[in-house]
């Protein structure tokens, strides 16, 4: 199947209704061999930077020429414009609302058009779920081949947001922010071996991070390596600073969650 | 893959067990080239007219001839029959409790067999898991190609419940109910544009709605036209009327939820 | 497509995130064609056993061949080990905890190989996401065909732990316990016919189960039997005493949930 392209959802429509079904419904009414993968539909409603980050976290291990649909869309019906974007070897359909700020982000080669040719919709186009009438319909025909520029022309001013960065607040002390607590309870931070390359190499400088209720002193290189009840810092699969609990949820345990602050500071050596 | 068909799952298994992953191991272990879509898998447990509104939401965004599989199923191992439902341009595997009465009731064509060709079941079949024992394989039968008559017999007295509806209480006020709740925390209701032209229409009648704790008089085209915090009507995807708020959750800020009761008020012009 | 071969997921990476998404992409980057069929994403948090139970109950629904992915993974990027393990009809991709010994236990054929091939690793490999780096690549290639003996040796000493039995206590009384309470709030028991076949057979004698709150006394065999309110023992789907409640969750009636007691005594006859 040379032509089969996959398309991915990211969407926060949830698993409770019909809404992720229909999206697929119309896909392949479109073009049958389509083949759809979720990444997940339980992004936080209305919550732009938490569907950043998740297709920012999954969109490169898919195939290239792979079509993501990211749809978190609070403003949809409004003036915000549906989007086709090429960013490196991807395409992404989505709001422009920023949903992709952090794709952009880590991509050198990025085309975003305004989708306007309507004639690519279902009809007649709701205000409220443009993820059926919108976005779903358009990915199917750019998966069975259609010429992006048919969509739409080039923009240069679409929406991006620079996702929150750790500040540096004296030489030895930064402070961060929870990105989110994912289903095990683990804090992701937005702290980076870039940010703080000290307590990730080699032999790690002592350290002290205070989040919610906890103090951390240690960093393990895996979750097995906690005693029980202990909360420690792992870098993560995402490549950010986590807070973790062997077998429980550091969540619960520090009392945090995400939008919680996390200080960290290097002990002097 | 021209004689590949589509089979979507409706059902209230929930996505914690494995039930909905035998029932799909069932269907390609019979069938390996079908395609199955999950519509939703959390219909509210033994709420058969949850059932009944997700898949009369979405099933006609499919392409036609789709085998739609709608199990929700508190009477499975009683006396109530599997039903091969063949309506409009699709056709329905499912209990014959009602699950189907939001379908029958959009179209014109309706022929219903009561599935009794036991050679076409999982064997032993179950007490407790006919979507595994006989919805899914009877499914994947027909995917293959199976004329639906081989199923068994045409059947007429098949179980039909008029949803519920929302009664005019005088020339100017009606009383509806909440059908469900979503994701967002819209409230969708039953009250639809036939219902109540006059708040829909070009030139709209100020109106007043009563509904949980909250009281609404605007109506808005699209979510993201609210104010923070305010509790607003609109025109649903779905085609009834939702009680919504931009960015929240209006069936927390109303305290209301599936069941409730709402009262609409045209005021004097 | 006969080379074409099914792969599922039963994982407690959840449905919130990108973890399971990631894993696909992976899989579709390696094979286009294969076709990844989640079994349940939403195994308990840490929990073996759980995991355990679920894929023991679906993954003979699969056709032969079908590649079984288990991630429930505690102890990842520690010293288990990661295995390939051929178990009767089916292949399984795992950690070495004992998240198999279920299936182990029904089948005859098992041959466990320790994963050590690391150059069909994802690379860099994680020390926290083996499910993404190891496990997903591995169950690709294997779909691919690449045959089992390149992925490492075979071993003997594969964990594998026993499922909790029912005790016999006198010879009229069995102790045994809550494995996992269902989507429906269904108490599914350790307690099978082979246990104690009295209560299944043709004329059952009478019994008192008492589990939570709750004392249950009569059998019925199917959930719509039951009257409303009513607690009642089935045997269920999975080959287990459930104790259920028609169109009611019997968890929330017996105030009992995973890890309750449930005491069993024949009354004399």
């Amino acid at each position: 199947m040379p032509n089969q392209r996959l398309i991915t959802f990211t969407t926060d429509f949830g698993l409770t209704e019909h809404y992720v079904g229909a999206m697929k419904g119309v896909i392949y009414s479109i073009h049958p061999s389509a083949q759809i993968v979720d990444i997940t539909n339980a992004v936080q409603s209305f919550d732009i930077l938490d569907g950043a980050i998740a297709i920012s976290q999954a969109y490169n291990c898919f195939p290239k020429d792979t079509i993501h649909v990211v749809v978190v869309d609070p403003g949809v019906g409004g003036p915000r414009r549906p989007i086709l974007a090429q960013v490196g070897q991807y395409t992404f359909v989505a709001p422009d609302n920023g949903v992709l700020s952090m794709v952009y982000e880590r991509e050198e080669r990025t085309t975003v058009r305004h989708i306007t040719s309507d004639h690519y919709f279902r009809q007649p186009v709701s205000n409220t779920f443009h993820g059926r009438d919108v976005f779903a319909p358009v990915a199917a025909y750019v998966s069975k081949g259609v010429d992006p520029v048919k969509f739409g022309e080039e923009i240069s001013d679409y929406v991006r947001f620079a996702a929150p960065r750790p500040k540096q607040t004296s030489p030895n002390a930064w402070k961060g922010v929870v990105l989110k607590t994912d289903k095990f309870g683990n804090l992701i931070t937005n702290i980076t071996p870039k940010d703080v390359p000290q307590i990730f190499n080699g032999s790690p400088h002592s350290f002290k991070i205070s989040i919610g209720k906890a103090e951390v002193t240690k960093l393990h290189t895996s979750y097995g390596a906690g005693a029980q009840g202990e909360i420690f810092a792992i870098l993560g699969s995402a490549g950010f600073l986590e807070i973790s609990c062997n077998k429980g949820a550091a969540s619960r345990l520090a009392g945090a969650d995400k939008g919680s602050e996390i200080s960290l500071v290097l002990d002097a050596q």
